[in-house]
């Protein structure tokens, strides 16, 4: 039942250590065990997922070019570069495409540097501070706009 | 079957417009709609709902001073008070209650000033930039957080 | 001959106090004397006043979503408020209504804090600085702006 | 013996919450024990106290003005209102009676937000960091006040 | 009746091109017309007045210090050099002659670097956003201010 | 009866011109008067006073060192180290004694510079605008401060 | 075989000193000799040039003002009006003329005030850095932009 | 006719999207396109191009690197690193070869972040805001300076 | 005996008015007398005197290139062109002749905005605050560097 | 003997170009040389040196992943990432590593912007200063801290 | 002849190291030799000096004290306290004594932070660039400001 | 074996108190035992101590000063006066020995206050951040830099 479209999740640095990394601020689940659970959940709404996660700025750039035309909606944890890659900024804002950016931890409770998000501005919206709730609602939130734009064509 | 508990919805300043005011920003749905759309996804998930919207700082407090003992999380839209209101801000530190911060349109997206959220370092999390579906998004992450402690007991 | 329509005077907070409070800043007229003054003034140009002094914010943003359908333009002394009310400021957004800033004292020679006004931006315009005479010019505004606006429909 | 005069006694938002808010904090005195605490001090020197608490930022201004002519001075924990209330601020600088500001805690310990005061240069004097010593320092400070008033007449 | 005595009109920079120059924010009207009804107005209220338009700063300060002894108010329209010209501040604060700023548009809801004026702390007072209206209730500012510098002698 | 234990009164830089110098700001009682206040409270609630005063940042460090392990409260006027001696500051936060900041003039209604403590955040507390009564309530405040810290033992 | 039309070269403050003031920054050409290459650039492409120097703000702004309607682009060096001249900004504006905006040196290798220019929002581009080449290049595009304008006629 | 030497073309972020990415900010033009139009620019003065795009930082450094000994100038086009790269900055400034930087659209007229280049002081001169133009006159710079350094050899 | 060589005085906007002006902050000493007082002083010392006062920084400008190659010195009080003219600036480090900066009020003691001087450093030093002894003091300083310069040819 | 365990040596972009790049500031030594003197150095104290040079901040983050669990400490110097890598920054906190972050410049006594680093707060210390010391005391120090950790297991 | 009266020098901290430190910054007279020249012009002018060097901030505060009554003008050079030593600003307002700072550097010319003098706002007057000249200048004006001081006794 | 030369220790403010203040971010070592500890490793290096504590910036001044000419290097320890004291990097400038700024603990991890070092431009490098090892490796820079210099001559 995929051919509702395809979804994006990109994960950005550091993301591959998650369940080890700081657990009380990011938590104990791993990222293979959150992949799992976004597939189920995009499978249940008719949808396939692309996931990546790279601790390279550049190769993120790059799997957003790559999500045109195939990718209907963009779910984006962006980690630090959040905080200062306009590249990946210009990237969201030069494909045609929803992106939603989420967050584990409430940024906006953390250090002064990182209670700002470059990207937000370019994002259609974000979801921060609900641990791995964060990354289904993103989902759900991404697979609703994915779902609009779907309905347009 | 609403023996699972209560959530309080609140509404801050100038949401009563809501459907009227600034429509290419905030949308055509009416406030109405939206709490009667936030009572039936509560209802299917077992929550009554405390639905209270004023345009007075002080009035949101005393809700928020009400919300105890009886109300497992806050479902809040700040309006404009996101943006100065540290009374606000210290009711919510001062119930032992998770609060949902949502916002309609991206904050991140609009004047400079609007971009600071001055209740988000004390709110479970944020969902910023979906309109009507922030609200419901944040039903669904309060409900969660009800859970939760309802659970703990 | 009011029939040419109605405009909102507001007054805000500690302007009741207006003829008693330093009046080395604001002068020594009472509030009642401006009312009556505008109230005559108004009558001339075939226009009714609706006038309203209140230290509650919310009330005041209350009293703007009420000028709507009958008020043709708003006269606004916002006090203190001028300078942190985002909630006054999105009132004032959201109702189509032009509306006139003045201030008794001229706030750009006064204390730092005083010198930005967070409304003005929404504003029509804004007077300051001449004492009774602003509130006088800003009538005269409002009634400009509120013929506009008459003659159009 | 309450014949030397009348002081006001002002609590703001969230005070009403003491001790059961962030203990931590605030302590486990609540404003019932500090109010009768103060009722017995101030009527050992003589003087009545009217004792308000308001969440609402203009209720407290409206006090402010009943305070003409009876009280001889204000005693005032202004709560988070400290940090942002320019319209409370014109109001205390607009009754010709001394005011004291009191914090129960260090409030230059604190967030960066909280250690500025847009009050306290209109004030007689502050006094923070105390816990209850506070307000019982501040009303000797407020008697003294008065009483330099009183003499004077 | 042009005996009660004169007023001067300075027009800085670039409002020579009035009516030319970006018309959707500075209106369709030309400077010549604003000086006409100018004229027509001030007339009616017994003044003359001295208009004087430059994109020099130095010839509008001369323009000032010539402004003594004759004329009892200035109204000014500064043009850009409302926000850096302490030249100009320095003529206004040194001749003992009450100056009205206009803008025809809102510079409140403009450009960051258009919402301070270097002015306006030693004008009398200002008068912005109302167009060319700004220009009529400016003289009769001016021509209030005028009168009361003529009734003290 | 001073067996209840010591309390150390610093007076910082200038502070011995107490009474001569700027006396609209600072008053006209001397230094000399008001230890001996000082000595006099001290002695009622059983406490002895070790008093210095001097313009030299490192010996009011030298002093402060010394109080360990004799005296149980530090009643400090730091003058104008107020706003700029950290190690002053680490001075107060190295050795464990309450230290109750107390200033004659209320330093947040003088120059900007002025406003900040960077003593106050590892003070007990500050007592601010009082006058010669600010030093009193800090010698109450110390007293208070110096008692629990005996009961404690 | 000038017919193709005229663009006006202006050159602001000190510019007439070029090739004696601070050759290690500017170089030793000096403004004839730019001018005169400049001449035989423009000849070659089939424009003639209006060139201009004064040190005086508002001749610039003059000058500008007199381009209409016979120039087809400006080729400006601001010297040091480039850093706050709004005036100069708002004649640019207000004429309907593309302005290429050159410097000699690299503006953002130097002093800290000299790396922000307020006319670069309003010029075309700007071209920076490159000696008498950045004349050159700048005249190269001033052509091409008039070209445009040209052929659109 | 290429012995004069060889010139590095970098393009950053985002750039292989140029003609499809906002075409209302950077125009219809491909980067093939671009590239074609410098490379036949190139040979007509002799000197041949090594073209290179990437969207990582470190592989635009490690060009830079590689560009020594052969390449006797860089034009660059830095994209969204412009604004925070500083380790590209240190590459510049590491290769003793002179760098022209090239903007498509004039970024002192788009967003705050943009206004500012963390590679200009290090950067021979900037061109910025001609379209594709910018690139063209950019070569031109860069053949100049490479001409110069050859000729010194 | 004024063979020694020639000193240029150049008096800023709005000094003309000197005397007149202010005179709580000026002094009622006219620019003529001081004119007169420095004439005398200069020939004492075998110097003679250009004299130049104007409103209009351009004009400024130009008298500091006509100083090349006469004046050995330049005595300037820049009025408030101190604290933004760039220009001015520009020509003083343009012409190798000593630049002594003088102020008759302290500019430290004054407002925010004037306890800048752009000019400064780019002039050989400053003197602020003595009155028309600043003008004396200035001319003492620029006849010592007059006199080196004239010593070493 | 190097059983003792193994310390990562990580090298930040342009470090490759060590000796060449900037002599004056980064002196003559090649980053071979640096290594061999390196790999001596902790051979003598028994421990393996990994040693790695990346321009891409993402193989940084790679390499800093990889360390657990063989190495016992990290030496860094992380070039010109330091001011603005927060992704290296939650790399270094997010392993259990000891890191002594190190620079061969001072780079306090550099440019302004240089003086920061967003990763000394989560580095055990840093040495900045000394050339090619920095680096033999930097991996002095992480042997320190390699052999405090070894010790408690 | 000193019955004129007396003037204190104060030579602030490293001041004694003159001729030594720095000398291309502070030139290469000694500090004896400029106190024996201000000995000599001070006896011309009929007043005894009392020099003082210290490197203790409450030393050189101490001395002013001492001042009172004796000298009639204080002649400072505060050294690198001029930046930050609000005590000795308080110390010099505290006196009843005309102060004149002098440096003999242009501070303005210097490091960012050197471009402050808290000290200035509560001197006479500051003279600042001109190497030993400027302690020269700066005697002449502390002797006309004591002059003035004992004509009105 | 000393004759190689003398190493000045300088411990700034509030460092006697080592090993009892705040032990949790200073450590438990006191300071004899870390001057006992330095002793014998500048023996073993053949160079002699000269240590030095103060808690009176200007005695630290003094000391320095007097390093000249029998020092060959500066271990400096400044407490607090790291983040304020002007005169003392002035002191540390003005003599031409190598200075090497230690700290105990991270101060880039502490308040931000503490995060910024107006010493170590002038000093030749800094360590932070290692404990009692920070002192050690310190040492080993001062000698490495003290034998440069020794050679030298």
């Amino acid at each position: 039942m995929s051919e509702l479209g395809k979804i994006m999740v990109l994960h950005g640095p550091n993301l591959n250590l998650l369940g080890q990394r700081e657990p009380e601020v990011y938590g104990h689940t791993t990222l293979a065990e959150i992949n799992t659970m976004l597939q189920e959940e995009a499978a249940r709404a008719g949808f396939a997922l692309e996931i990546i996660q790279s601790n390279v700025e550049g190769e993120l750039i790059n799997a957003i070019h790559r999500a045109i035309p195939e990718c209907a909606a963009i779910l984006l944890n962006p980690g630090a570069l959040t905080h200062y890659s306009i590249a990946l900024r210009d990237a969201i804002a030069a494909v045609p495409i929803p992106t939603v950016e989420v967050h584990l931890s409430n940024i906006y409770a953390r250090e002064e540097f990182r209670r700002q998000s470059v990207l937000a501005p370019v994002c259609a919206g974000q979801i921060t501070g609900f641990g791995v709730l964060s990354y289904r609602l993103g989902l759900e939130a991404a697979i609703a706009l994915a779902q609009r734009s779907v309905r347009k064509e």
